[in-house]
């Protein structure tokens, strides 16, 4: 069965998408520990991100740095923070997390509930920062 | 003045050093959240990650997933996490950390307190592995 990442990127289920490209994809998370809280997903569906072949690992990486510029210009945050946990989908991701503080990623934390309007309102300014 | 981690690269603060090339390096964090979790660090001192060259970045993840493997292969985990988060240490640094469920990465944590002998049999079984 096609993980939700999967079935994300085929458009089977919406998401705020910031950026995409032949391999990757990068979409406002739909549980964000804080405003701005991106993932970035490879296409090729592997649970493992150190399972990836070297050069499409590291392109992926290349590609979250891009990203996570985009980020910081748009989200007031201290810097873009990252985490790979992967607990719960296997389909290799990386979060992309404004910080202000250490607690801003700690994922037992409650996450936040935004509108629609909120959620377009973010995705718009990363874009177009 | 040099970063806490310059002086680890430059051996005036002894570490337990996994791996060593010419650009990176990787040693047990001093203050773990759990057993095997490493640092990998750049030898050039830049507070960003994001802001590093992208071949230098993107190297630098290669070198971080070599050493992933490697922990993972060490260290009974479910799988490695990552996690840059530089709100202490001005000088851009990956955590690897052996995670079994989401709260082995949350920073709050209280650290461990190894032995020197403890670290030296997860440094040399890391390096061996």
């Amino acid at each position: 069965m096609s993980s939700i990442f999967t079935k994300i990127i085929n458009g089977e289920i919406p998401s705020y998408k910031i950026a995409e490209d032949d391999n990757f994809i990068a979409f406002l998370d739909a549980m964000p520990l804080v405003k701005g809280h991106t993932l970035i997903v490879p296409k090729k569906e592997v649970d493992l991100i150190f399972d990836l072949e070297n050069e499409e690992y590291k392109n992926l990486w290349g590609f979250a740095q891009q990203i996570a510029k985009k980020i910081k210009n748009a989200v007031p945050c201290v810097r873009v923070g990252v985490a790979v946990v992967g607990l719960e989908v296997p389909h290799a991701h990386i979060h992309l997390i404004p910080l202000n503080n250490v607690e801003d990623m700690n994922f037992k934390n409650e996450r936040l509930k935004l509108t629609d309007e909120e959620y377009k309102e973010i995705q718009h300014s990363i874009i177009n920062s």
